[in-house]
């Protein structure tokens, strides 16, 4: 990363991201593909898409499908969409012809967040494919979290990636949006496990879902968590820790879903991303530690090669987050931000 | 209680609650007193009133004005509102005053809840008017949390609840809507400590507020807390623990308060009360104990005596909730009871 204050005749502080990557992001299908995935390809040179569509992106022809929506949505930008498949009871010739397609394969439990229906009910059932995509070197994402108490889950899967992590020593797994102090102490652990990290889990705590009036914006799975919890991914993600890797976790809903008797979980945060990212590692003098995070150590750990260059300025220049987009309410709808995007 | 299972033509069985006091309630005012204030004046004899309007009902006039828009609201139903006084900076005349119109004063800390604002914010400045009314014998009751973070609020108020308890022995002081495991056993060790606890934090864990789809309508402050509590709680209402009495904490918002980006805190749950406790006990095989906690407990700590006599009958005949009173988003809307009022 340049990092360049310039106190030239506009005093204007900029910096320059090198090749940004999103490591997890929802894009959605139909308009709502269409209004989002410009967003993210502006600003980033490729992005992780979650296939957890209804149905579920899970073979060759819908993923290759799935691509090609999203090439159409994104245009002209240069931006390269690394998809996932979602997994299932993959046989080896389909995994074969998936390696090609996909960057890895993304495993929910059954029920755990939105359309995650029809994800892995037996993990046990699940050891045969993870065996085979170790022998592929298919890499494995997983949305990390039991079915038990909501503030508990992400700890009490802890367990399985341990497991899985010495089971599988060739398989690399990422832990998707980990929201806890020991998801953070186990990531470090073994060789083959590395992790997404989120803005919102690095910026908000619990507080700002439920402490104060209730905000549905805020309102995501895994749900996030306490502020001890936020500090020990903070800590973590500003020493530059080389395993931790962002990736927003970015999930438009239209308002309505959202502001409802049965709110949906997801917060679109693509909007302000890189803005609230380097205003967050300036405000914990991390700056030098940003481009680490927002790229090169997802370059490494997924051995990225071929994505498009792109080189990113933000300027210190307050910028402010539009109320909505489309039907969508970004995160920090209607708030200043004091970076902008070139 | 007479708990009479009678297995005559109909099969039906029935329960007759004597004197059903709700010791913890908000009517607010205006046409949501008029939708309200009947719901819960029909099964109850009796029920303690909150003091959080805006301005706050906080001096002779205005609780007795309030009272009177109560009773013009209740109608023709044997009902006795119980008022309190907003806690404030009372001088001794103004506290005997307001003793012969009063069950008790409330206080909040600045800013906890809803129309809270104008609380106290000092707790040490308001130890002159606790030891005025431990004088004077009136009760205090306290909705008890810090501004620490959400879930921690409760159990960080419990030092001051046991340093007034020490400071003023002969002050009797209502730790209201009890939600942890350790504010449980706090309330048995202080003679002169008593509690209410609700319905929905008897019956409900975080779960149902934000472990699947987000729940506004279960949103309340204090919020809803973790399975342990909820087990200690229910394991101290079920064995008839004589210092914890029934509140409600009933709280309607119209339904666009609810589910909106700001969500209101309060749940609705005057229209369920009695069927969800009866069923409730019943399935704890506690009947025997309901009176206690819905009735004769609030009258002994309390000293109750001029509360109308009224005995309600509830039957094991199915009940739909509606799904929405007015504005109004009831508890359980939509949903099947085992037991109806007759």
């Amino acid at each position: 990363m340049t990092f360049k204050e310039s106190i030239c005749s506009m005093r204007r502080m900029e910096i320059k991201l090198r090749t940004p990557l999103d490591m997890h992001i929802h894009f959605r299908d139909g308009e709502m593909l269409k209004l989002v995935a410009p967003v993210t390809a502006h600003p980033f040179s490729a992005a992780v898409i979650m296939p957890n569509l209804l149905p579920p992106v899970n073979d060759l022809n819908s993923v290759q499908a799935y691509r090609q929506r999203i090439t159409d949505a994104v245009g002209e930008e240069s931006f390269k969409p690394l998809m996932t498949a979602f997994f299932r009871d993959f046989t080896e010739k389909e995994l074969i012809a998936l390696q090609r397609e996909v960057i890895g394969i993304k495993l929910y439990p059954d029920g755990v967040t939105t359309n995650s229906m029809g994800g892995v009910s037996s993990l046990r059932d699940a050891e045969p494919i993870l065996h085979l995509m170790e022998d592929l070197d298919i890499p494995l994402m997983v949305h990390g979290e039991t079915d038990g108490f909501v503030l508990d889950r992400e700890n009490e899967f802890l367990d399985i990636y341990e497991k899985w992590a010495k089971k599988f020593p060739k398989l690399r797994i990422t832990m998707e949006h980990i929201t806890t102090e020991e998801a953070v102490k186990l990531v470090s652990d073994y060789e083959n496990l590395r992790a997404t990290v989120t803005l919102h889990h690095l910026v908000l705590t619990l507080d700002d879902v439920i402490g104060g009036m209730l905000n549905p914006h805020y309102f995501c799975k895994p749900i996030i968590k306490r502020p001890e919890d936020r500090e020990a991914i903070m800590e973590a993600v500003l020493e530059a820790h080389p395993k931790l890797m962002f990736g927003s976790d970015s999930a438009p809903h239209p308002r309505s879903a959202k502001e409802s008797a049965q709110g949906a979980a997801g917060v679109f945060s693509a909007p302000v991303l890189l803005p609230c990212l380097v205003q967050f590692f300036e405000q914990h003098n991390a700056l030098k530690y940003l481009q680490a995070f927002v790229s090169d150590n997802a370059k490494k750990l997924y051995r990225l090669k071929d994505v498009p260059e792109k080189e990113v300025t933000l300027v210190k220049e307050p910028g402010k987050v539009p109320e909505q987009m489309g039907e969508v309410v970004p995160m920090y709808a209607g708030k200043a931000l004091k970076w902008s995007l070139a």
